[in-house]
């Protein structure tokens, strides 16, 4: 096996993070030195770096079936002298996984802070959380899925014609050749090529000189600027790879099975113990974001702690590799490491802490906003909280810091999802809009939807959730009933309800209008209970006792069924 | 060339629509009759069907370069006895439809009634209506783009380098041998069948048996289901089709370029003069819905008549070609034709119309709204509308009965756009929220928002661009300053300003909520000027002259710069 590692394991044996590599990766996934050659996730890993060597200790292996160190087909067998070939065995990725296990013991580490994996690379790391719970405590898993869709088996499928159907291929039997199946093997990574990147990356990247190819020795056709990339890069790869290990990986790769509906992927992921952490990129349509999704409700509904963001990018599966992209995905996944690392005590938080601005950890005390107080006073200690538009989490961190163990957010936008992670907090990206499917019947005590009511177009779905979600909904918003908006309208102006300087009816965000009246309307009609009230003027940061509809201009409002 | 037609020129020769089929298409459109064989298009072709062969003389022949009967490289040169091969000359689309012409011409067509286009079918219409504008009213361009996407020239550039790597290929001259390059070229039939599939439609055919393959006859791999079914395709596809007409026809394909940028597309639209309908699918990624805007965008800067549906598919670039989407692309088309149709008088509608079930033709008064008749008082005869909004079409169709010849709609539901082009109306399906930057400044006269204000997010951006385009803007919007819903606020309720039964606060589709006053303000912040007002009370049915912000519900306001 060829492994490299980075960074000094503490005596505690309690900083060791695994990265594994995609399908056609090795070991070397940084730099060791300013003269070392460059690593394939140089942007991630280092000293410094969002994977921070001076931390951690950070090991990478090429994987069983490679051809890079790793014996894999091309390797000779011990028994027979000769190269394995078509005889070696055939491998799934649990295979490669206890492989790297067996490793990973043997340098002395029985439990590793996270492990780190994307594509390929991210379906080992599920694979070890899921089959070794006890051995990890986090998983960061980046652009992959619980399977492969139809159409990426269908690319692997043809990728694997077109090595097999080359005449130098052989039945697997070309290592005495003068040449492999090299026409068949650049083909394949062609195509790899073509799902590796975005329609909207290629566009970029080579409709300026769309018809010029450019002058490369190939027998493949070159006519157009993107045919001769391909070629480049189709005859490149069969310099360094084995057309066998790409069939061996592939079809593992092809093989690995999560679980094809809900229930498969919530009894695999509830064999896991770790904490998760998904990302997926938009234009990533290898591994769809859908597919990161079906993880994440599957792990929200196994009980999991689980972050997830849904990265917006334009440059597709390959966008967990590139630079440009990684202050987000790199942000996350420093961000976790950081906040598992403060959770087990491996690593020494005086002054390690607050120094590093790459993972961006923020102690500043958070803006008091004036309806926290009051939802907090609604909240008993020890239970459950789920907070939607949970924000950058400062709701969420006030009830993590008073004891609640079990508290969890979901935002809809990217930047306030990485906030929410660098604080520590579990929270996932998604469209309240869209549904909260995934979370199980009373799975928190109480729901929060803390000002984020009048910006929900399905109001109905999200309430009605809410109380199968939790025991007790917490709604607060701002009532259109408060005097000084009724004499806005009655001076023949709409209400100006948004707190925003400068936001207006045309500009605001908000879309949804109510007074504590309509509510409690909507309450009765619904078949809800309201359970306590509490009513807030903001202007002077006062609780309203008497006419709140008409004095309050904040409400909140605990209900249940 | 080998042709087809159907149905029977009028003594007028203005009922001819000439369909061009896609990339592995042939003449052989329809069935002739109940024993013939299956045709390609039979759901939209046919007497009675949504190209009525009853009503129209259809034409389809087999492209140049093809292997179906048109003289391509399989074909025998005369010259030399021996077929082409390798020696047949480049095409590109020019060709194709120049030939296509000549066809059309011997029929004794001078001018089409219509071209009817699906993928590189789509191409040549587009081409053929460029470059020869005089010679057809309409061109339906389905499926299509202005040039193939980076993405799917990348696809196409490997599967040649598969046919033409395959030994068997010999540089073309294959004709002499017992087999052709059929490993190469299935693997080329391969990966395009996955690009005329969308990732869902993949899943829903393959995903219940993901791991069975079917046991076919073939050399190719059968592992997986998707793969036994792309080895099937693969291997029927060479017994139908020439390799050298695959490269020669791809090719074609691959240069066809309409434009780059805005510039050169709305140059090329320039060119046109027939009216055009635009129909892509939303999962279709060969031609991926935005290309299709940008041929739209393009028809609107060049002030062509052009109608667009973005039809919601899950069915990818296949769907033009599906029984089960045909009702919206044939109701579409269908209705293009009949309305081409109308307006040269070339069918006798007297029996023809409101018969035909499957056109969708309706003849029922719209249904009176209050604001349009103070609308269309509003606006002088012989001037240009575009009605942003415009539902189901009642304005613009009054104002088109009026005598306004130019007349347009955006429109954002599927099923209205259908509404509108069955009543004859340009309309482009459009997310107002999205912009308007396809249409140029002062490109109407009038640019009507009627009760669409209270539904946008995006309020400066679109009456902004209203400014730009329309030398005024007209806007209706519910007020929110009427007495009924001053006093519904002072009796503690939020407004009900949604006349829609059950619509309440939680449910409406309104998100912006303004009185007269409001408008007013906002004009003078924008430095807009105000030139009429006319408030209207709709339970009355009256306008309202004093007080208007009190006793108006609904009010209209022409305004400019």
């Amino acid at each position: 096996m060829a492994y490299e590692t980075y960074g000094e394991l503490s005596p505690q044996k309690d900083n060791a993070v695994l990265i594994f590599h995609a399908l056609s990766g090795d070991s070397h996934v940084a730099a060791h030195n300013a003269e070392d050659d460059p690593g394939w996730w140089d942007v991630l890993v280092g000293p410094g770096k969002y994977v921070d060597t001076n931390r951690y200790f950070v090991i990478c292996a090429n994987v069983l079936g490679g051809c890079r160190g790793t014996t894999g087909p091309e390797s000779v067998n011990p028994e027979t002298g000769k190269r394995y070939g078509m005889s070696f065995p055939p491998i799934n990725v649990a295979d490669i996984v206890d492989v790297q296990r067996m490793l990973v013991e043997s340098l002395g580490v029985d439990r590793l802070l996270a492990i780190i994996g994307g594509s390929l690379g991210g379906l080992m790391a599920m694979d070890w959380g899921i089959r070794y719970p006890d051995s990890v405590a986090g998983i960061a898993a980046i652009a992959t899925g619980p399977r492969m869709t139809t159409q990426a088996l269908a690319f692997d499928v043809v990728a694997r014609n077109a090595i097999m159907s080359d005449p130098n291929f052989k039945g697997g039997e070309y290592y005495d050749q003068d040449e492999g199946p090299v026409t068949g093997l650049a083909i394949a990574r062609m195509l790899g090529h073509i799902t590796y990147l975005s329609l909207e990356s290629m566009n970029k990247k080579f409709n300026a000189d769309r018809n010029v190819g450019r002058k490369i020795d190939t027998s493949f056709e070159t006519k157009f600027s993107v045919g001769s990339y391909l070629a480049y890069q189709g005859n490149k790869f069969v310099e360094r790879f084995d057309a066998n290990s790409y069939l061996a990986l592939t079809l593992a790769l092809d093989a690995f099975d999560l679980g094809s509906n809900r229930e498969n992927l919530i009894a695999a992921m509830h064999r896991s113990m770790c904490r998760w952490l998904f990302v997926s990129f938009s234009s990533d349509w290898l591994f769809p974001e859908f597919q990161a999704r079906e993880l994440v409700d599957a792990a929200i509904a196994s009980d999991r702690r689980v972050s997830y963001c849904a990265i917006r990018s334009d440059c597709g599966h390959d966008a967990f590799l590139l630079e440009n992209e990684s202050p987000v995905y790199g942000g996350l996944t420093g961000s976790f490491l950081h906040n598992l690392s403060l959770e087990l005590g491996s690593v020494d938080n005086a002054d390690g802490e607050g120094t590093k601005e790459n993972i961006g950890i923020r102690k500043s005390p958070p803006k008091e906003r004036v309806d926290y107080d009051s939802i907090l006073s609604l909240i008993p200690p020890k239970t459950r909280i789920l907070d939607l538009g949970c924000g950058k989490g400062d709701l969420l961190l006030r009830l993590k810091e008073r004891g609640h163990d079990r508290v969890m957010g979901v935002e809809f936008e990217e930047s306030l999802v990485l906030r929410c992670v660098e604080k520590g907090l579990d929270v996932v990206m998604s469209d309240l809009n869209e549904g909260l499917k995934s979370f199980t019947d009373h799975q928190f005590d109480f729901v929060v939807l803390s000002k984020t009511l009048q910006r929900i177009r399905n109001v109905e779905i999200v309430i009605e959730e809410m109380l199968r979600i939790g025991t007790r909904a917490i709604v607060s918003f701002p009532n259109l009933g408060y005097k000084k908006y009724r004499s806005q309208l009655h001076e023949g102006y709409a209400p100006q309800t948004d707190p925003k300087p400068g936001k207006k009816w045309y500009n605001t965000k908000d879309v949804r209008y109510l007074t504590i009246a309509d509510f409690e309307e909507f309450c009765r009609e619904k078949g809800y209970r309201v359970f306590r009230k509490v009513a807030l003027n903001s202007e002077s940061r006062q609780i309203v006792c008497a006419r709140e509809n008409e004095n309050a201009d904040v409400v909140i409002m605990v209900i249940g069924r």
